[in-house]
């Protein structure tokens, strides 16, 4: 049991990457797309793609050249990019068809020891998001992954993207806490990083597979973090959490 | 099963009185207070006392009298006045028992029916609290109860206090729903009133009992909600979810 378990109050999870697995689910979701619209481009590639939007699309957000604007309507425009790209004729592709697979993101399956590390650490911490995604996203993939928060928290309750430091700040002062009773448990250097810098605790989680079996980034631990494990079963032994009664 | 169903994406439910009993709660956390610091008032006295002032409280926030303060703070001064009406020698009292006794509202236990009921609607239904409480609030008191919220939503996301129409309609723009498929589960006609008139759908639960056993208001629909249940388990028969299996 590691002694950051005695100022905790609060575990708050990065959710992309480190509970569970975009990549797989995004394919998943878009090969059947590609294949409805003839789009020639192997989904875990789109999928790739896709993600690499991602920061720089928050990143016209956090620097204040567009107002705050949910991560929704940015993986849609992000969606739409990618899609001409490719060459994709948007007068044939029906609108709920291209609504269905920006909710792809909705739908991702857990990493295979996210619900039961989840559900012992809930046992002695109240557990939440603190994701960039917003809150209706992020309800509809816990209950797709039966996620057993006690809270939604993150970027829309705080209307600013992580690494901002609104971010966590201000989820940290919606559970009532300092920044020090809080931890952020997550599989990107950075976004410890940006955490640390708040105050916060911090538990980076090794997910080598999240980009796919060609990762470069992440693959181990770059600062002394306050704690490191391999998954979040391993990180419920580490917090001394008891074992599902079966 | 009523035809509620067919569209209702969220179930939002009040939460003092409609699913944790406040009044027995906070008189079992008042007990020992007053008995330590000797001030004589009943316990369920007291309980109905402070919770005398929570409307006028928050009705100073409504009007725009004073800016958005969260729940917690408005408690601690309702406790403080309703304390000095009985002589109580503040200077006597420890801080720490203070600020303990305010908590009071975050260890309230949930009706009998209220845990087995939202286990029950949570298989059809995303759920969550639409309540005037603080988040960290809802929280302490979720994990007190064990109530399987999926989202904390109400007056602290709309920085607006219930009945004001931005508590009801920016919860449900937050789960990412237009009004008419948000529900709101409650125990208060008030309540439903001003959720129905921002086009939710209303469902009415008795709490007899919820101001003891001289109880004078909302004994009965007042006007023809969506859906009249006893209890959070009848709501979950009514609404078509299966039984929990054992």
């Amino acid at each position: 049991m590691t002694t950051l378990l005695h100022h905790i109050g609060f575990l708050g999870f990065d959710v992309f990457g480190t509970v569970v697995d975009w990549r797989s689910g995004v394919a998943r979701a878009a090969r059947p797309f590609l294949e409805r619209y003839d789009i020639d481009v192997d989904p875990f590639d789109f999928a790739d793609e896709w993600r690499s939007l991602y920061q720089p699309a928050m990143q016209a957000v956090r620097s204040g050249e567009r107002p705050w604007v949910r991560l929704d309507v940015l993986q849609r425009e992000n969606l739409e990019t990618v899609l001409a790209r490719h060459g994709a004729d948007f007068g044939a592709i029906a609108g709920a068809d291209l609504a269905d697979l920006n909710r792809a993101w909705e739908r991702l399956d857990p990493w295979p020891d996210a619900v039961e590390g989840l559900t012992r650490l809930k046992q002695r911490f109240p557990i939440g998001a603190l994701s960039n995604s917003h809150i209706a996203g992020m309800l509809h993939l816990s209950r797709f992954g039966r996620l057993p928060w006690d809270a939604i928290l993150g970027a829309e309750i705080a209307r600013s993207y992580k690494p901002q430091p609104q971010a966590y700040l201000k989820s940290a002062e919606t559970v009532g806490l300092p920044p020090h009773e809080v931890a952020l448990v997550a599989a990107h250097n950075s976004d410890l990083q940006a955490a640390r810098a708040c105050g916060f605790r911090t538990v980076f989680v090794r997910r080598p597979q999240e980009h796919g079996p060609k990762q470069r980034t992440d693959l181990a631990p770059e600062h002394d973090w306050d704690v490191v494990a391999d998954n979040l079963i391993e990180l419920a032994d580490l917090l001394g959490c008891p074992q599902l009664s079966r």
